[in-house]
């Protein structure tokens, strides 16, 4: 046994789902490579407090080297994995052919725009850490140029923003929102009065958060409205351009923000392997989250569709890491010569809050709504994001934010978006008057 | 008096000396006009520390709005001026005309690039937050590929760091950088010997930070030397090009990171004025601060050339927040009908830290070097900084890496970098591959 050659595992993505299954691992015989394109690990359930300039991107992010660096046996790459190559047992990534033994895809999910024409070109999804500070940007150059401009009609197109989709990211980042543009930056924009901005929420479906109890979902509708959101249920989204949001009803909601929290799918790698997709891209699993078929292929987390009683599982954080720790488990009794028992999901329960001393929780029987559902939401989060300065930091902007009403990360910064899809956002476009001015310069010199 | 219409003052730039101006005419009877093209004030003597991974850069900027929401008479605006014209006394910004009574310049200072050939294009300049964050993003990108690349010549290219300027930034980097590469870096990368990692600090006069006692100078010298740096003083840059540095004796530093701190210019905003330019672009300024034969227009900062004892001040924080707080407090005087003395710099002396229990500084006749000069530079840079959570944020993490050896921020984010001029930067060339790979998901839907 001794001097058997160690079996590698290849983990692609270090989020959720692919740090437990190393972390899993690294008391064990193989030797583990993890491939991300980032080379940090986000903590994705705080990403909307980034875009309401509530804490920096900083704090969500953790250097995937150091969360792996006291496991001797897992190598970190930076890179994207472009195919899978099963014939070979390998892997593409950065040119490179990287062999496996076993391999564990934990991709995530990508936004799901439904075929809703121009939804794609012209909103603002909240899926990165990137996405995360471009939306922040936008948002805070909007006011910026709202507190500038004569022209009524263009400063109320600046300072209504709209989120489409009525699910937990779209109801926090709402909550987030209104505490921002109502409290700090009221008090930043004293020459724009507070009636000028609005906040719309629209959801096709006919209730808010639709995973949890429909009373808690209405005190969220109604908690959202009194911080002074429209809340629009039960309407369907006809296209999106750059005027703004069209409804099916013909009404048009002028904006220069659509944020897209309406849904996501799953991706696979491309690659050589037979495999059955669902409608919305994610890969079936048997009861050992593998491919079926391969012995060696697992999937986890938001690309991974596994059942329990029936149902297919939720794409949440919880899921990718019980099925995370579950695969590096399952590899080492493997090892063993053991066998484990099937994967099954339990539930913790699920959580959102609209914002201060606001929360709705439901876990198990157990439904809550107000200020110890809020508590209890601070703990959790606190709890599970990783790094203690990061916790640290979190805690102290959320305590002063608690005490002063006030979120002091309000910078937009850089002033940069890369993504060539985004015509509409202003932070880019604000960059490209930098660089236009910069070359000036130049020339001139 | 009662009747008599507010006199207007605009400031251009909010840096040390636009900011203090505006802070001491908050008490005024003038209107007062803030432009920046950041909605943040940046605490520069830090900003080293942001491209070396040791602060966010969050820690050193400060919301404008934020500094002035207490003060009722003094509005901000974001955005750019292109010109002055002093005919109509307005400054053009962002397409509108904004009228003054009384002006103050405080744009601080751009790169030099001294006609090194290659230097504008290839090099990594360290002057706005922006440019420190693209460095960061920069180096940690050279460590992620030398980990996984297999030629040992662009391994060796990867992994070597150049500065040009042995001033006050560059010594400052040096240092910062080489705690960073030999503390966190060579843990979180053991794949990477020590030995392979180079950091190369080059200064084309005899000595590093010229302006302190030559005791001093070699202190610095040596403590760099011993922390793995190669100090090459009174070495001239011939050119700069892709493979890296060639120095005037023909041998080629190859590397894929030229960090440039040798010297900054003043640029003045396109005007209609009759000007006095100094060679290196500053604008000479009389004894109150106004450009001479105007009454009305006053530069500070690193713009402003000012005398002291027959010598032109230097660019640096202390004089431009002196004579910011000068000129608010001539206005005032000037509106009650008192006259005020000239402008006299008070020299409360420099300092220099190349890291952990080590900096020189030099107040007057009284010279230190090490654990107390050292105590005494975090105190003052603390005490500097604007905002209550930025100085505790930074201690925190001074504290943390203070003890633990260990700098958490360590982020590739974002992956962008939107200065056209910048084809060298790898941060940039990598969110270019995620921008094609973005687009490719497109194609395939």
């Amino acid at each position: 046994m001794a001097e058997e050659l160690r079996k590698k595992v290849v983990i692609i993505g270090a989020g959720f789902g692919g740090l437990n299954a190393a972390q899993e691992l690294s008391d064990s015989n193989f030797d583990v490579t993890i491939i991300d394109r980032n080379n940090y690990h986000t903590f994705f359930p705080l990403l909307y407090q980034v875009s309401a300039a509530e804490i920096e991107p900083e704090q969500i992010a953790a250097p995937v080297r150091l969360i792996l660096r006291k496991f001797k046996n897992v190598k970190f790459i930076r890179g994207e994995v472009s195919r899978i190559n099963y014939k070979e047992k390998t892997v593409t990534c950065l040119g490179e052919q990287i062999p496996f033994d076993y391999l564990i895809v934990a991709v995530g999910s990508v936004n799901a725009f439904f075929n809703v024409p121009g939804a794609e070109k012209f909103t603002f999804p909240l899926k990165t850490l990137d996405d995360g500070m471009i939306l922040r940007n936008h948002i805070l150059t909007c006011f910026e140029r709202a507190s500038f401009i004569s022209d009524p009609i263009q400063r109320t197109r600046l300072l209504t923003i709209a989120i489409i989709g009525g699910g937990p990211t779209g109801v926090e980042f709402a909550g987030a929102l209104a505490e921002l543009v109502y409290g700090p930056l009221k008090k930043d924009f004293p020459e724009l009065s507070k009636d000028s901005v609005r906040i719309v929420l629209i959801e096709g479906s006919k209730t808010l958060i639709g995973m949890f109890d429909e009373r808690l979902s209405k005190y969220v509708a109604r908690t959202l409205q009194r911080k002074g959101i429209e809340v629009r249920i039960g309407v369907a989204v006809k296209r999106i351009d750059k005027k703004g949001i069209i409804l099916e009803s013909g009404e048009i909601v002028e904006t220069e923000t659509v944020v897209w929290t309406a849904g996501v799918r799953g991706e696979m790698i491309p690659n050589d392997l037979r495999i059955e997709l669902q409608p919305n891209g994610r890969v079936k699993v048997d009861e050992y989250l593998r491919i079926p078929g391969y012995r060696d292929i697992f999937v986890v987390g938001d690309l991974a569709c596994a059942y329990h009683e029936g149902k297919a599982l939720p794409m949440i954080a919880p899921v990718a890491m019980q099925q995370g720790r579950y695969v590096g488990d399952y590899l080492k009794k493997l090892s063993r010569g053991k066998r484990t028992a099937p994967f099954r999901y339990r539930d913790k329960g699920s959580m959102v809050t609209v914002g201060r001393n606001q929360a709705v929780s439901q876990i198990g029987a157990l439904k809550m709504k107000g200020y110890f559902a809020w508590i209890i939401w601070i703990f959790i989060h606190i709890l599970y994001l990783i790094g203690f300065r990061n916790k640290l930091f979190v805690m102290i902007n959320w305590i002063f934010d608690y005490i002063f009403f006030e979120k002091s990360v309000r910078l937009i910064l850089p002033r940069c978006c890369d993504n060539p899809m985004h015509i509409h956002c202003i932070a880019r476009r604000c960059g490209e008057n930098y660089s236009k001015k910069q070359s000036n310069v130049k020339a001139r010199v």
